[in-house]
Order: structure tokens, then C-alpha cells, then sequence
């Protein structure tokens, strides 16, 4: 049997490793148009951060490995331009823009996810960067090395968006961030992201709200970002909108889209042909709050997602729960962290929820080297049910979420959590740790 | 209505306030024994291991705050000697020696727990010392104050021995353990206990095992704790053996005892005599795994079950779940972190346990400074049922094993609680966390 994956990050290389391990007699082809596969994306801007630590690092596993150890045919510098169902084959060209076709009996699109860049005067021009491969961070850290960047503009405030800020932060160089809307981390509670918005303006980051980035232009050996009202100067702009799903080449081929125009897939990450499955960043998941489809591209999933394809590939049908749509990430001595459902999307979702917002201490009464923890959690009024929960805090928000996410998965109600016992030693927190406290407020609520 | 309480600690106080709270018409009156009400008792190694902070630094609450604030008629320096069931009410004596009694509709006993001495010649003599109550803590910074303390012996192996371990070192003393059986923390794996044990040799603390202390004596100004086979001489001996309820009272009353002889209460706290209800460390609780009886004297469940016990004083049904047994504590710079059920105690338990044991990274793949997390988690072959997980490392076990604690209060099975999406960014753990990969090979065992 053929087995063909378009895609060689999370999700195809841990899709395509699966299969050829439980099926040696499989034959896997694997797709990848860059010539990197198999590393830390999420790791990215923290090795920017560093001149001195080559982007290599990140590399997790080389591609030779997955040739030659694991008997996988992997083609980097291949681009799948085309899938024909018909005739069961995928067709594209390699880097020397030589065709190429591959038959398949299963095919597993893992086409990743792409930053969103707008279609606007000079956003491709030389220094207007945006991160998302390896060959993307390659290029900043080759940039960064190779240019003086005193002044960076990023543009949006989504965590990659802030976890460049502090790499270039770090790197000395300053740093303005500019967004059209005029609200930080709009699914954060206004409570937990003033927490967020002050760490960055602390740490002498610069944020501009309401002004929309129209166009940008060389000046001089610069850059200038043109705004609505105002214009910023810089040597260096990066991109940070957020991403798309890369699902031109499933919807081309006549395959069901949905959320966020994610490719649509049961819970055993066949598409809408059952010979064709998709995974990572490319498809969509269902919430284990909501039941309903949702666009979640991190990286979790997408493993997870590669290895349920590859099983049910094989015919071991394994079908996922879910996401919960937990999410953490640090923005200089800040974590923030949240699970589930905010309000408003609650309110969306057709609950009737109600939020509780807690501050807490971090440590215990009187235990030295204390911090501010911020807690949201929301829950319906109509079923009593835990819909989700937020913090943001310098301890322990990013494991502390993880208790909640549970619950999600669980289907708790807020009145069972609130009870759960969670552990309690002071250095780590009060004897009510954030989230029960958050529990109990709540409750009072519902 | 009369309610009267006796101990004015977590459980006590915690009860004392929210039923005069929510009944303001309730004559609430609370004896306690000692002068101190309202404290941190967990906090006490911290502050014990800096000369510089007073230990009044923990009490959370001053008596007369509940006085004069909340109308709670607390009677500290009062001891009950006898609860007289028949007559409804306590007699004791207060520090003059002055006799009283006081009449109850509704009792509480809160009177917690007693640290284990031995009945062996010299532990009575000055500078033998346990930690529990305020007042011991006191004792303890007094004398490491006024006496010239270069090598102390801390007889026991348990977490307080250990955060005393760590606060003596910290205080530049010298520290040797010494216990009778053979092995550090027997609930705990032990590939996750040798950790333990290396950070405490890492730091010069002594351990000695398979030595019984028979006896301690005067030698010079110094002490000499005699040993199966060796005695070791220093200036201050801490005896932190466990603890054991403080049920006497109750068993004279005739009042039903349990595990551990703990007081048997049902989920809403109320004895044998639905008159009485007792709380806190004195007092036993259902497992939410075993659905049995069990005797884990912890402070969040005090808390819970002083206020569980307050509203059912005042007619509000309320029933607990119960604990998991999670509890954590840092020893220098490692935590260990438990929930549940450790192979053995499932084994006694009933059921069918495997376990699987991992070693993972406490930060994502090359992100600066790693550390190492070693996890084990427990499940039951007949049912796929999560039983247990345990963690030690540095970076985040005390809030990581939250994730499990909720999942054994939801009763997961071991592949469910391995599908959840728990929070991954580089900072804070590899994309799969280390209970996530305890999870998937715990699978495989079951």
C-alpha cells in the first residue's frame, strides 16, 4: 500500500514515522516543499534571541534520519501542486521546477498553516519578515546578523507577535508594536491583559492601538511603516497577524472546508474522501467545551493528529476527543495561559455563562519572593458547567491551566472542581490555589 | 443555638467563622488550648530557616479579629478534657487550672494532630524538639537563637523532616537524618525518591537508614541520639516522625475511630453522634479513588472540611467528595508532588495496578536551561482507570500534578486523561508534557 503525505513538520513527519514503524512494508512518500523537516517551530523566537545559537538547534530530528534509519522516502524541496483524486496521485514540481507525480492509496495532507500578510504596498519588501518555518526564522536571524536593526515595528499582538518582541527585546533592539483594533489579547479578560500590557511597557515595548498598517516603504536604508494616522520608522518589520490554514490544495480538490476554512475532518482525521486524511495546522478539530468544530493550529494537536491518521490509515481506528484549546506562552517574566471558552466566546457558543475574575497571591501567606496571580473562569448559569479559565501571572500560570483543562475534558461542573484537591505547599502557592478560589467566586454566580 | 468548637486551627477557625458568618444569631464559642489561632503552620520551616523574620510573620488572623470583628467567643489557654454526650457538654480546665464547662447543641472537634514522640529515654530532654503547633515553632527559633547549634539530628525521613532538613542547612547547620527503615520515602517510585536523596547528599544533609534511635542523652552541653548501632552527637534533635490524630477525646466520648484512628465522619463531617462533627487533622475522609476511608491530614482539606461541617451546623446539606491524596513539597530546589495512589497502595487497594515510570525535560527541545522531571503514573489493568501519578523535579511538579488530581476526581481512564490538550510552549515543557508521556506508556502496560 502507498501511503503519501504532503508535508513534513509536526503532524506529516509524526504521521508518516507512525505508519512505517507499526507497518514496515508500507511504502511512504513524503512530500516537503522546504528543505526542513522534523523541528521546534514554538522554539523559534527564543533562539532568535540568541545571535550565538545556531537555528539548527531547533532541528529535532534530521532528515537523513527519517531516510535512512527509519526507511521513510522523504523528498524535501518538493512541492505538491496538485491532488487528483480521481486518478489517486498527487502532481507538483521540485525546487529545479521539474514535475513530478506520485500514485497513493492513502494520502495525508499536513500542509501546516501560513502567517497572514496583507496585500499591501511594500509587505515584500527585504526586512518585512514573518515567522513560521525554520526557513523564516533562518532569515530573520540571518537579517538580524547581517543589518543593524536599532528599531523594530512588529505588527499585531498575538503571542508569536509578543514572544518577538522579547526576542528582539533582548537582542537590544527597540521595539513597537502596532495593531488596528484597539484591544491587547482581545479573548484575554480586560483584567488579566492589563497584566500583560504593563509587562510590555515595563520592558520599554512601545504599543500603538487603532492605527491600521497601510503600506510600508524603503526610506533611506530603512523601512517606514505607513499607519492610518502616523508612520514608524525602523530597520526591520515583522508580521505577526496571525495564520491561515494551508488548505488551497485540499479545497482544489474538492475537499470539505470549515472553520477558518480549516479542511474539514471527522474524528479520525479522514476528510471528506475517506482515502484522504489531514492533520496539524491544516485541519480543523472539534472542542470538547463546545463539541463543535474549531481552527486550533498548535502544536500538541498536530502530533497527536499525525499519529491518529497514521493508525487509522492502518486500519486501527482511533478516533481523538477534541481540543480544549489550551494554549500558554511567555511574554518576558509573564506566563499566560488559558483553557476553553472565554466569556464572550461562551456567550457565542449559546451558553449562558457567567465570569468570576480573582486576583491571588503566587506563594504562600508570608512565603517569601511573592507575585500577582490573575484568574478568570467562566461557567454556565444553566447547567453549573466549567466552560473555561485564563491566568496570567510570573508562577505557575502555564502548569497551573492545566488543572482546568482537565475539567474541560471531564466535563465538570464548577462546583466539582471547586472541590478537587489540588496540592498545596507554600512555596508554590496558597492553600486555595488561584483556580479554586476562582472556582468558589465563580459559584457564587451560577 | 450553641456551637462550640474545640481547636482554634485551619479547620476550627475555618468553621467557627462561616457559620457565625452566615448565622449571626449562632453562639459560637471556640476553645483552643494554645495562645496561637489562625496561623500558617506550613509556612513555619520557612520562616524557621531565616533568624531575621519573626514567627509571628504567620499568623494569618489575630484572636481578637475573631472577637472582636466576628463575635466568635474564643477562648484560647482553654483545654477540654472531656466531652459529656449525655449532659451536651465539654469540661476542661483553662492555664490557671481553673476548671469550665460549656454546653453545646452543635460540636465541632478540630483538635488536629500530634507529632509522634517515642517513649524512650531522653526525648523529653531540652532541645528535643518537634514541629506542628505555633508554639513548637517558637521553641524551635528560640532555641536556635540562644544556643550555638552547629549539628543538629532530624529523626524521620517524611516532608517535614525534609523542609526542616533544608531550613537548618539553610541556617548553616549542620544536618544528619536517620531513620529505622531502609528506604527514603517509601510511597514514592524509586527512581523518583534517588533524586530526592541525591539533592539532599548534594547538599551536604546526611542520611542514615536502618538505625533506630533508642534514646537520647545529655552529653555535655550537647546531645547524643544513641542508635541500633551508632550514636550521633549534635546540638538540637528534631523528632519529625509523622504525626498521629489527636482523637482521644472522641474515643473517650465514645465517638466511632477509623483509619489510622482518625475520627470516623461521613461525607457531610458529622461522628457517630450526629451532634458532633469533627475536621480537619483529627478527622478521616473518603478517597476519591478508593471510595474508602483514609487519613491524609492536609491543610486545604481542613479548611474545606471546617467550612463543610459549619454548614451543616447550620442545616445546609453539604456533602465533600473527598481527597486524592495530593500533596507537594519543595526540598532545596526540587519538588515532589503526589495525587492518588502510589503501585503498592493500589496493590492493597484492590486492584490491578501497572506503572509506568518516564525521565523527561522540564522545557521544550533547546530551550535554555533544562532541568530534569521524573514522572510515574498508576493505572488499573481491569478498569484502564487512572489510579496515581507522582513527580519530581525541578520546574513546575508541585502545579503539574494538578492535571492528574483533577482527572482522578472526574475518575478518567488512563487513555482518556493521555488525550487531553494540556498547555505547551518551549518555557514550560516539551510539546508532550511529562504526564502526557507517562500516560502513553502507562497504556501499554495496561
Amino acid at each position: 500500500m502507498k501511503f503519501v503525505v504532503i508535508g513534513g513538520d509536526a503532524a506529516g513527519m509524526s504521521g508518516a514515522s507512525r505508519a512505517k514503524r507499526n507497518r514496515p512494508d508500507l511504502e511512504v512518500t513524503v512530500f516537503e516543499q522546504t528543505q526542513d523537516v522534523s523541528y521546534s517551530a514554538c522554539g523559534m523566537p527564543y533562539n532568535i534571541a540568541d545571535p550565538a545559537r545556531p537555528i539548527e538547534e531547533l532541528v529535532v530530528r534530521e532528515a537523513q534520519v527519517f531516510r535512512e534509519k527509519q526507511g521513510i522516502d522523504l523528498r524535501t524541496g518538493h512541492r505538491v501542486e496538485e491532488i487528483d483524486r480521481g486518478a489517486g496521485k498527487v502532481r507538483g514540481r521540485d525546487e529545479a521546477g521539474r514535475a513530478f507525480e506520485a500514485p497513493y492509496d492513502r494520502l495525508l495532507i499536513a500542509t501546516g498553516a501560513s502567517p497572514i500578510r496583507p496585500d499591501r504596498p511594500g509587505f515584500n519588501l527585504p526586512g518585512v519578515l514573518a515567522l513560521k518555518g525554520l526557513s523564516d526564522g533562518r532569515r530573520i536571524k540571518t537579517f538580524l546578523a547581517e543589518r543593524r536593526v536599532r528599531q523594530a515595528v512588529v505588527i499585531g499582538m498575538g503571542y508569536i507577535a509578543m514572544e518577538m518582541a522579547e526576542a528582539l527585546k533582548v537582542r537590544g533592539i527597540g521595539v513597537r508594536m502596532v495593531k488596528p483594533r484597539p484591544v491587547l489579547l482581545p479573548w484575554l479578560t480586560a483584567e488579566l491583559s492589563d497584566l500583560v500590557k504593563e509587562t510590555l511597557e515595563a520592558h520599554g515595548v512601545e504599543l500603538i492601538f487603532g492605527q491600521e498598517p497601510l503600506a510600508v516603504e524603503a526610506v533611506g536604508d530603512g523601512l517606514r511603516v505607513v499607519c492610518s494616522d502616523m508612520h514608524l520608522d525602523c530597520q526591520m518589520v515583522l508580521v505577526a497577524m496571525g495564520v491561515r490554514p494551508n488548505s488551497e490544495l485540499a479545497a482544489q480538490a474538492g475537499l470539505e472546508l470549515s472553520v477558518d476554512q480549516a479542511i474539514a475532518v471527522d474524528r479520525t482525521m479522514a476528510t471528506s474522501d475517506k482515502s484522504i486524511f489531514a492533520a496539524g495546522d491544516c485541519a480543523d478539530a472539534f472542542h470538547v467545551v463546545t463539541g463543535k468544530k474549531t481552527w486550533v493550529p498548535l502544536a500538541l494537536r498536530a502530533n497527536r493528529a499525525g499519529w491518529a491518521a497514521a493508525d487509522n490509515v492502518l486500519g486501527v481506528r482511533t478516533a481523538l476527543p477534541g481540543v480544549a484549546g489550551t494554549a500558554a506562552f511567555k511574554v518576558f517574566e509573564l506566563q499566560v495561559a488559558r483553557t476553553g471558552l472565554a466569556l464572550k466566546e461562551a456567550e457565542r457558543a449559546g451558553f449562558q455563562p457567567a465570569e468570576a475574575v480573582i486576583y491571588s497571591s503566587a506563594r504562600g501567606h508570608a512565603y517569601p519572593g511573592d507575585s500577582e496571580i490573575r484568574a478568570s473562569m467562566v461557567g454556565d448559569r444553566a447547567t453549573g458547567r466549567l466552560l473555561g479559565a485564563q491566568m496570567v501571572g510570573e508562577e505557575g500560570p502555564a502548569h497551573r491551566i492545566n488543572a482546568a483543562a482537565v475539567a474541560l475534558h471531564a466535563g465538570l461542573s464548577v462546583a466539582d472542581f471547586s472541590q478537587t484537591d489540588l496540592a498545596y505547599a507554600p512555596p508554590f502557592g496558597p492553600t486555595f490555589s488561584p483556580l479554586l478560589v476562582a472556582a468558589s467566586q465563580l459559584l457564587k454566580k451560577l
